[in-house]
């Protein structure tokens, strides 16, 4: 039995508000449970020194957690003159996941910054963050078309992400913090709307895991997904 | 005429959401007009190295911006790896604002953190700061006092703070991004439940300002300040 | 009674000196009792990138303490790897006032950067530092028009500062350390010559200040700053 | 064909060097082909402040690359006064990968320290990291064997990484720098002895990889990490 | 014939002044030709923690230069968030130089921390600064002797510094800026009232230098550090 | 008798191995007794901006020390932030030992860059770093004559460096870290083939030196620099 009473395949509720925010080109709340992040995509009319001349664009991502998103305060990153090897690691896997669905070559030579930052933290924050980018993302390149500013949409698919576990010994979807700290085995999955995976990072925080764990887990991240593009759909929708 | 339509003497709507986060002692979400702030108290059980053994508390605030809570995305100061000046200037008065109103022999050997991030600017973030956290402190003060960890409050009177500017000659009140902009002088004032003065910052940008617009402005803030408190009173009661 | 046995409304000794240094386009020092500040102005054939091709020059200023220009030695910020919070907040408000009595249109693309160095401290530096900053400022712009590289000043008017406060109930002109220490409030004022106000920026240490304390300190200033201008102008005239 | 003329399940070359230097308590180099890594273990007699008193060791891993280690020299970290996300990612990958394998109440209360710093680079440095790093583990664990300050091991299995990748459409096995900058997917595998999956990352580059290659990848993976230990082994006999 | 019309066994005129400044324990100005350097010594009853418990004490040193102390602006050091390799190498030297007149373990657990800031330099900066700390250091040991906190001087010998060039094929002593600038070789030499050396800095800027160049530089740094001795106790006696 | 068993005057054993690594364009190891440091030479077809369109050349050098090339472990300068000022001082010098046998203006508008990086640390670290990197300073100009990217040699002279120390009274050549550690002079000299000085740096640790002291040790150091000079051509013409 979960601590959440979910079933092993049960997301927790999402919920995904664009135009939280109104100076963003895309902003988007997403809400994971408890987990709620504010995702917003910024256009900026240049690209990064080693894309200058190339006809292409580019898209980066930062992530940051307010100091009180969590149960203890953590110090401010920008008080402490760092960002954590964490943070670092997070937004690195951001910008590749949704630089996969990206031609950036249509995008033309301009960078979109994908801001994600924790509001409160619950669980899963690098994996909503995605999904919530996602949409933020498709809010801001909207934009540039409606604008004719490019012709046709850069982006190639839907992406997005869940983490998969394995908590006493059963594949659980969606981890929220209670599960995660008590959890194995920790994987982040990303994926598109045709089921590539982009990105897996599995790490096994008690006892490694075997061939067929990896198995279930992707079964329940693809089937997270597949529920999660459905949700992403309806608010671009909406 | 404000570009705001607002009579000179004007606030902004203010609205004050309590608990609005779930892991910190004192949680709140002040919205004036545009500008929205989230507001968290903390409390450690420790005092910085100045103040061990000597049977007092401290407060200490922290101020961020979202990178795109700006019109124009702002750098990351996590990123950057260091605080801007005009960043250090707004916490420090946030400290001393809320510290004026606060006994800290009565708060204990323990430390109350404020973090004001502002999720979305228009003008008057450092004085909505002000306001907002007083919100939390006094909820992180009553939970202390609720588990009987202090006995008498620290809390000696209500404080709040807004700003007031000459704009084309006329002194307003509680300037949004747009008048502030605009504007000769800009004055951040903080004022205390009895009336009493505990800061007030002012600059001409443009032309110097005389005696007489002093006189007018502190007379603005003031009535502004009243409708403050008394909506901080309203939050805290509801 | 005043620790310092002065009159509530008697300035230290002010003492002006010019071409302290020989590298400087403008070098001098300010005594103010025992505080020590050199003020340099520095000439430097550039503006910052916001300002490029605008026609307009640039002003900004930085400040320091020595390390031992206090009682107890200062870490000394280089080898900390960063400005205090408080050395930020005076190396804007220098700038702030001393670009307030500049039309930086008539500096041409240039900038002006003034340097406050503290050799000794006894309270009062910031305003100190406006206050000879303004003379070495003077210079500086001399030497450009004396070498034709400008026609007409952008010099607009005399500028100085002052602190005033409360003590022991009372109302007194320009602190120095022991009674800024003991103060129940202390606030800086920045005037130019035809007694307009720059910059204001009071805090109550200790008990708020009323509106009438406000207006008394405000007059204790303006009668300051009539004297220091008075100073500023003899030392430009020696 | 691959550019390196293997077959898509073959290694390069792998030769490990035990007590390279003569400082540390553990001294490894391991070279995989051109790639080029010195791997040390230090002991220090301390713990990190949050496992103070817990009665348990710790072990963590920096990385680094020599400037000249690549084809275009590296900024140096140390100059440029931070490291790199993807150093800071290597780095906590090769911790969490050493760990897994540690009973670290075993250990008592001291910290093995792990350095990787690679003399030269020609792809997979942090997996061959990770392989030759737990060599040097093994000497310094060792060493507190021998001196009688452990009574038991605290490793509890054997482990190595290698990456796997799709190559033209082919899974391969342990890309060298030319296959992995050609490379569709790049996924990094952690096994122990027994087969058990410690950390996998995987990032498609290009196309999204399917379920059947990420099978394929993890069985090259497999049978590679197989081959790896048996070269541990066989140094740590030798 | 130096430029600067002086034989080339000639000092500058020195003039040093004690009690320059009135918080530190020793706090002397030193001038050297054009060169002033503010040389103050504090008292700290702390020891760093390498030497805590080991009953001695230590002496540190800082250098620093005010911003426009140069003909050209140097970009202030806690602006930029670092202290440059010159900075760095000058303090070392002068720390260095101290010490190896001092028997620290007659200090007792305490720390003598010598600040040295340049207020202008013409040349001979960091040999100025030795010359001119031995003094403040002299005065802040006589107040620890004075106040009976130490029993007997820790100060084993006087100890002075000069530089020497080779000047267009002339061995010359003690070069100011516009020498050193065009000089082939700069040397600089510490030594004791015995005559015993302490340090020697020799840089071959661009011819190298000669065994005979060598002797004769040596020769006469002796002769200009007896005078720079005799200045110190004259001015120790005043 | 010396702790290594040496006679004063005998340099430990010395091996120069050049193409070390395969991607920088001099890449250099040298081996005198313990201390193993590799050296690289690395092409950059730009000079610092300072030099830009003057027509010459630049040559930079930086110097680190494996965490574990110590004894004890020493902090990683990449995770610390910052480098030390022993290592800035160390890489200026090895820059102007360098430099000091270069015409910068036969170089072309490219800079060479110089890494010295300690695998392995028995004193003598700064003075080897310079030997070898004279040698790989010499391939990677030796590549530009080849590739008729300069027409003549850049390299005036062949330099080399070493230390010479007085132990127990005794003037010794090439100190290892024992000797080192209980050493009262510690003396580096960098000459040229033709025994031009470029660099002396001796700093007394215990006792000062006398003029004989000098005397004695620079007739160590040139013998020892013959030595190593034909090692350096022996390697080279290799």
């Amino acid at each position: 039995m979960r601590p959440s009473k979910r079933t092993p395949d049960q997301l927790r509720p999402v919920q995904i508000t664009r135009h939280y925010t109104k100076h963003a080109e895309g902003a988007v709340l997403i809400e994971c449970g408890d987990t709620r992040i504010l995702c917003t995509a910024s256009l900026d009319e240049k690209v990064p020194p080693f894309l200058r001349g190339k006809g292409q664009g580019w898209l980066t991502a930062e992530y940051g957690m307010l100091p009180r998103s969590t149960n203890e305060r953590m110090q401010r990153e920008a008080a402490k003159g760092k960002q954590s090897g964490r943070t670092m690691e997070i937004q690195r896997l951001i910008g590749r996941a949704l630089r996969s669905v990206m031609d950036l070559t249509k995008l033309g030579e301009r960078t979109i910054q994908i801001d994600c930052d924790v509001i409160q933290a619950d669980g899963g924050t690098r994996t909503a963050s995605i999904t919530g980018a996602f949409v933020a993302l498709h809010d801001a390149v909207e934009k540039l078309l409606r604008q004719q500013q490019i012709e046709t949409t850069p982006i190639l698919a839907y992406v997005a992400a869940v983490s998969v576990g394995i908590y006493e010994g059963v594949p659980v979807l969606d981890l929220d913090y209670l599960e995660d700290s008590r959890c194995d085995t920790d994987m982040n999955v990303v994926m598109t709307s045709d089921f590539g995976l982009v990105e897996m990072q599995g790490t096994a925080e008690g006892v490694p895991f075997s061939r067929e764990d990896l198995g279930a887990m992707v079964d329940l991240a693809q089937s997270g997904i597949r529920e999660l593009i459905r949700i992403q759909k309806m608010a671009l929708a909406g």
